[in-house]
């Protein structure tokens, strides 16, 4: 039996899926000295590269420093012929017609990065011409893919489709700017030299889904095989105001809804620490086994950041998985200024950051971060012989795909590295303060101003503005059912008009006990105050005879 | 309490959340009659439209008929301004500058349909030029969106980012022609009218975790609330030739690894009835509760194809959920040919089907298509009152957003809806036609050359041909060990020079009891007898001193 081996992950183990039996590595030692990962092979690159590529390196393997303050697009030339591993993305088997130079023997990280480099380097200096390397049809339309058929249409088309595969071979450059990428993540968030685990996923959701997956098996490994009945009673601790997909995780994983307990918050939508122990504690003496508690970093509606370091001190205590949803709020980090809200963050075992959302990066681009290596191997891994072989001719700990609870993954990764790369870290902390600015102007114009009420008090901790327009047929009317149930119909018609007469829209919703409200969020550092005085103005426009 | 409201779905409702209290639809009767579902407006879009518009109206609302003869590309003329809808992705506001005509008008789906309409209308009529939606500069520009910045950068990036977000205002063209592709998909399957429900999903992998959420949700819903320990040991079924996703999805949702039963094949990879029926009798009697069958229609090895009717009747005699499997074999739904090995797909529950795999369509693009209008919304539904309002000015059964694990979705259908336009059902069929053309082709060549030999007899199923090359120095030798350890290495070393001499890659494995063998599989149907010709003079050549 080849394929059907189970092979058992415990939480620390790294290790890709061992066989006995036939199955042994072919890689000689010299073939493993040649294709050891990119990232100890800085050395040989030096000697490798000229003089003219030290730029290049640096920003390549190294990102710009946290923090720098100029932002720099260093590549180098091309080298002519490696690009076409971009086009690489066979499911079994591809054939690179012979006339072409050889590309397949770059196979080995250190020689795919000069490759990519090369393709960057192609679509940086001919964005609209014919070297645009997604165009260029007369190279790819030697190459046959068994993945697409290359047509005009998908050629187009493939521009939306990139895919990480289960395998390095697969998606070879992907896959090591997802490694480089991630690690840089776990970095700023504050594990030591950026030590840990991590995958793209298919949005936020899906990475808190993973954060109670591994949570479960850190502490209930035998689940993976045995089910939850060979686990006690598990109960999952989020604030009431957390995103509903901890909620949906818990029903979908089998814990059940009743058993994610919600937590109260104070009346700016941060949890309650003690009100945390105090379930914790009330939940033992019921018998139930808590296992994890998120710490929302950034919440919905009020973008509101759970005081995580107080809540991490309870989980130490108690022996609890501390997951940060920093889905909204994660991207605060790359602020100097702001990133303050999410100090305590390196104390969680994981972490989702969704760069697709403070950060600008176009959807989906989701992170679940992890900090102890491994564990995403342990918890997901059905070592499948017939995709994940050992005996390759690389090192197969860059087979990544088991990790995941899908199979292919879609390419999230490639237009954040590109905007990390154009930007700067420093063009994201621009972008995040200047949107911060924004919030802080809205707030600032209408906490006082006649026919607004804010949510609640003081100023926002996120981009969150939420507040009431109250129309001057209101404002004298006393507190009451009456009041409430006219005010929660007026966000709604305001809205419905905007976007009738077709000039902007603002979300509104509900909130505990609260009625509907405005909620203005602004991720987009391209916005300008006028634009801030366009939406009020635009309110008051159509709210004014309601 | 307005958004912590749980509405209890069940298996049937196909409502959106209802709420009490101050939550009422604002809709009045006038305004549900003009913006009721695109689908039921055909006549009168008949009336609106002109007489030059019939032929784009039969295709943009019907499709092509399932196996009409010829394809067509037939779009109206473009509505000025209306396009605008395509860019329209903002996360909770929007502002459209004031000096462009007012597309926001458009909120209807009928409305919506013509918008769409006059996109594609430019889009394939310039598809290089100024009028390239995606590129635009001087329209986009001045539409402001929070959901990402619009820099050059992102602008250009964000082609690859469209997102299916969890509301129809988000996403209207999108969310209609997700449903409106999702039913032509059912009814190719054989439900009738194409009723049922369905999603585009991140891959196969979550779309058979779909299936086995849904399945658990019909038989005992209180899963949902309770968790699993509210069920009794519930066991799955899959054979020992499926996707691991079965297993992985067993092992993630609280099943666990140990109750997903593989069941026996024969020969050619296909599941043994018998043993199904065997192995439910044997779990029944162990005090298990059998709920769900996988058939897998095109597994991942041997492109076996399960027999489904015959599944089917042991589904229905022990009323458990029956799933079919097709993310590899599904497209042959499109071939009058090859369709009848999927023959009793209409009996099943649930379906999973890739247009990314056989049909062609980049990457990702997998549907979970499911027979119970209703049952994904009532098993994943958590009524998030802060995403999810029902007093909207539309008919908010168009949010589907709550029927997915995931939050936003990353636009899966454009890409294959286009194609399917361009290329016709028809198109599709002779694609598929043609990649089994050419296994057929690559079988028959070397079922009888010396050197080969077939993992299994007989033509395949599907395009995965399955065989070992045996070396010259190895035709000579006895069965036994040493020349099973000895064939086992040949398939990963030739894969290895195909990579190193960059030429062409296939990918092999073992199964079972069976040592290494090549697996090659085609589903580009630009490939041609020479490539496969090519690829065993290659094989042939790296091989031949082994």
């Amino acid at each position: 039996m080849f394929s059907n081996d189970n092979c058992a992950f415990r939480s620390s183990s790294s290790a890709p899926c061992n066989k006995t039996g036939f199955l042994q590595k072919n890689n000689s030692l010299d073939e493993k000295g040649r294709i050891v990962g990119a990232f100890s092979q800085k050395q040989q690159l030096v000697s490798e590269l000229g003089e003219r590529e030290q730029r290049f390196r640096r920003t390549e393997t190294d990102f710009s420093n946290l923090f720098a303050r100029g932002k720099e697009i260093a590549l180098s030339q091309p080298c002519s012929s490696s690009w076409r591993w971009w086009t690489s993305s066979p499911t079994t088997s591809a054939r690179l017609s012979t006339d072409l130079p050889k590309c397949w023997t770059s196979i080995t990280p250190t020689s795919c990065w000069r490759a990519w480099r090369a393709l960057i380097w192609s679509f940086l200096t001919s964005p609209n011409g014919d070297q645009m390397v997604f165009l260029h049809r007369s190279s790819i339309k030697s190459i046959h893919f068994s993945g697409f058929s290359l047509n005009s249409l998908s050629l187009f088309f493939s521009i939306l489709s990139f895919s990480i595969r289960f395998t390095y071979e697969i998606a070879p450059v992907f896959v090591l700017m997802e490694q480089l990428t991630l690690k840089k993540m776990r970095e700023i968030i504050g594990w030591p030299n950026g030590e840990g685990d991590g995958l793209f996923s298919p949005g936020g959701a899906i990475s808190n889904m993973y954060s109670v997956m591994i949570a479960r098996y850190k502490y209930f490994p035998e689940v993976k095989t045995k089910g939850m009945s060979a686990a006690p009673r598990l109960v999952l601790f989020t604030s009431e105001h957390s995103h509903y997909s901890i909620t949906k995780a818990g029903a979908a994983l089998g814990f059940g809804k009743e058993n994610v307990i919600l937590l109260s918050t104070d009346e700016r939508g941060r949890v309650i620490p003690a009100d945390l122990e105090a379930k914790i504690i009330d939940a033992k003496q019921k018998g139930y086994v808590p296992l994890f508690v998120n710490a929302t970093a950034g919440t919905t509606v009020y973008g509101a950041f759970d005081p995580i370091n107080d809540i991490a001190d309870i989980c130490e205590k108690y022996n609890l998985w501390l997951h940060v949803d920093g889905a909204w709020g994660g991207g605060l980090l790359m602020s100097r200024r702001h990133r303050h809200k999410l100090s305590g963050v390196e104390r969680a075992n994981s972490v989702t950051w969704n760069p697709h959302k403070m950060m600008g990066v176009p959807l989906q681009c989701s992170a679940i971060l992890v900090r102890e290596k491994g564990i995403l191997q342990g918890c997901n891994s059905m070592c499948a012989g017939y995709l994940f072989q050992p005996d390759k001719q690389y090192d197969v700990t860059y087979d990544t795909g088991d990790k995941a609870i899908q199979c292919g993954r879609h390419v999230d990764i490639f237009k954040f590295w590109l905007m990390w790369k154009a930007k700067g870290t420093v063009g994201f902390e621009q972008h995040i303060d200047r949107c911060l600015e924004l919030s802080e102007y809205l707030y600032n114009k209408i906490k006082n101003r006649p026919g607004y009420e804010m949510v609640f008090q003081g100023e926002p901790q996120h981009t969150n503005v939420c507040f009431w327009y109250i129309p001057p047929s209101m404002r004298n009317m006393p507190d009451g059912e009456e009041r409430r149930e006219r005010l929660h119909k007026v966000a709604p018609k305001i809205k419905a008009m905007m976007m009738e007469s077709g000039t902007t829209m603002v979300g509104y919703q509900p909130q505990g006990d609260k009625v509907n409200f405005f909620r203005m969020v602004i991720s987009n550092h391209a916005a300008t105050r006028s634009d801030i005085d366009f939406l009020i103005d635009e309110i008051e426009r159509l709210g004014h005879d309601l």
